[in-house]
């Protein structure tokens, strides 16, 4: 559902998949669906508009729809993907804030369907290694991670800096990768948050919609993690987890090419495959075979960081530490 | 002044000076003179103990004094030496807060001594090559520094983690390197900062001696600075400077060994001299020859990051970010 420019990024991704196909097309553009039908061998009679997609509850051919629409459409697709009894993956952001992600929680679950949302580094081998090594305590208890993530973005017309749309700013598209990342990074889910805002272009950056935030994690460890989400730099990339007895740098850590990295021990040699191929077949795993993956992809995570956005928000218009309630 | 193991390296570093010389030695411990007094011939007629030392104002071939004490003992001693008539280097940080920092730089002031401060990176290569690149606008417009210095503490009956004698704990020690650092890569002085602490080990860092603080800075361009400062964590040293064109990262930034480094037009080559080395000749081309320095090492300076330290502890204490008033 959404054929824009990372659907294009999917689709092409699971031309390699082994157990995840395209059998279905969603999108508001008839010619896409003309286009992408063709291409993908999508027959005409699986291909839905913004208006009829509910039929697809009648479409043995479809297990699930992968959402990659705007933010703001997220809550009410999923909604009705699951009303229409289909398997749900949505894009990350899940929502736009917690509360809208636990109606999109509630629904799937009232609907008998599964809910995963869109985080493909979850299933990306150098990641899973330092998550191995961490949790096998390579490392040591952990001391801090930081997350440095973010893009100088272009066109300013796009819906990602249209608060409506995207819901904010930075944080949204690329801060969300420093959120998830310290909490499967360090292991721990944060208790409290504080975070500082600044902002150098209020043409490009509207209001509501964030340029660049600081943000800071706890953990009930001690742990700490020092965050960066924005749109107004490039060179960035980088998640670096320390402990008592080693560290792990990755970087890039988030990117679609190869992630690279190193610990104490060395170079991380994992091979690269394309992450959405992975994510896709993953993914039709745990739909379709009950797999569970390591780092979990469901709603409820999507939904812990939600809150923690939500959290940022607050702290940035404030100025005064969040308490988080994750678990 | 204060013949321990940094005064050691200091001494050592300057075997290969061209321009200073250890002329004078003060100590509290009688074997130290006579050790290190046939070790550099420093005759008798120039080794003072803590009770007699104002007596080089009598002493022709003492210039200057170079403290090197507990941090407690900076204000007492610095002012001392400036009513000697002899012009101070103080090791850093120059003071225990911005308070007794004033006193200092107004005592020598009204004694017509030189004030610096022991900030031996102010002279290293390839840190002033970075802030060449910077402020010749080859990063183009500064967004942000990282800066991440901490190393695990040994003995923990040192003095460094005695409040009464070091002022705080790491924030004192090897935080104010990352404070530094942000104001001379970024080449402004910080408006605001905002810290959070944490503390992992309470037996080791009693109360008032800071483990782990995550402090942020904002300028007035907007670029915002991001470090840690910390006595329980391995692998860090790095400073990180971002810009609109380019970035610098240093890793090791701020050891003794050779500082290491990129940018995004390579490899940074400088040759590697002996901080201490090129430190101490270079203070006393600044002292004997009126040098000056591309980046300042004067009280005000120290003053400045002293101004810093003092509003990051209390902005731990309260929450609540503090404005600052460098200039």
């Amino acid at each position: 559902m959404g054929l824009g420019g990372y659907a294009s990024r999917v689709a092409e991704s699971m031309q390699s998949c082994k157990r995840a196909k395209i059998t279905g097309l969603i999108s508001g553009t008839p010619a896409k669906l003309d286009e992408w039908g063709a291409k993908y061998g999508v027959p005409e009679g699986s291909r839905y508009n913004y208006e009829n997609f509910d039929k697809i509850k009648d479409n043995p051919d479809i297990d699930a729809v992968y959402v990659i629409t705007p933010n703001a459409l997220h809550h009410d697709q999923v909604i009705r993907v699951a009303k229409a009894g289909k398997h749900a993956i949505c894009e990350k952001p899940m929502a736009l804030n917690a509360a809208e992600g636990e109606e999109m929680i509630a629904a799937c679950a009232a609907a008998g369907v599964k809910l995963l949302v869109g985080y493909r580094l979850h299933f990306e081998a150098k990641t899973l290694e330092v998550v191995r090594m961490r949790s096998e305590g390579e490392f040591g208890k952990i001391k801090f991670f930081q997350g440095q993530c973010g893009f100088r973005i272009g066109d300013p017309n796009q819906w990602r800096l249209d608060k409506a749309l995207a819901g904010g700013g930075a944080m949204m598209d690329i801060g969300i990768y420093a959120i998830n990342g310290a909490r499967y990074m360090v292991g721990e889910e944060p208790i409290w948050v504080t975070a500082q805002e600044t902002k150098t272009d209020t043409v490009k950056f509207k209001e509501g919609v964030d340029e660049t935030i600081l943000f800071q994690l706890g953990f009930p460890s001690g742990a700490v993690a020092s965050c960066l989400s924005t749109y107004n730099m490039n060179y960035l990339d980088r998640f670096f987890l320390n402990g008592e007895k080693g560290f792990a740098e990755l970087q890039p850590s988030t990117g679609y090419g190869p992630i690279e990295g190193r610990t104490n021990k060395g170079k991380l040699t994992q091979p690269h495959v394309t992450h959405q191929t992975q994510q896709m077949d993953e993914m039709a795993g745990i739909i379709l075979d009950g797999n569970e993956p390591v780092v979990p992809v469901d709603g409820l995570e999507g939904l812990k960081d939600l809150k923690v956005i939500d959290a940022i928000y607050r702290a940035c218009a404030t100025g005064e530490r969040q308490e988080l309630k994750l678990v």
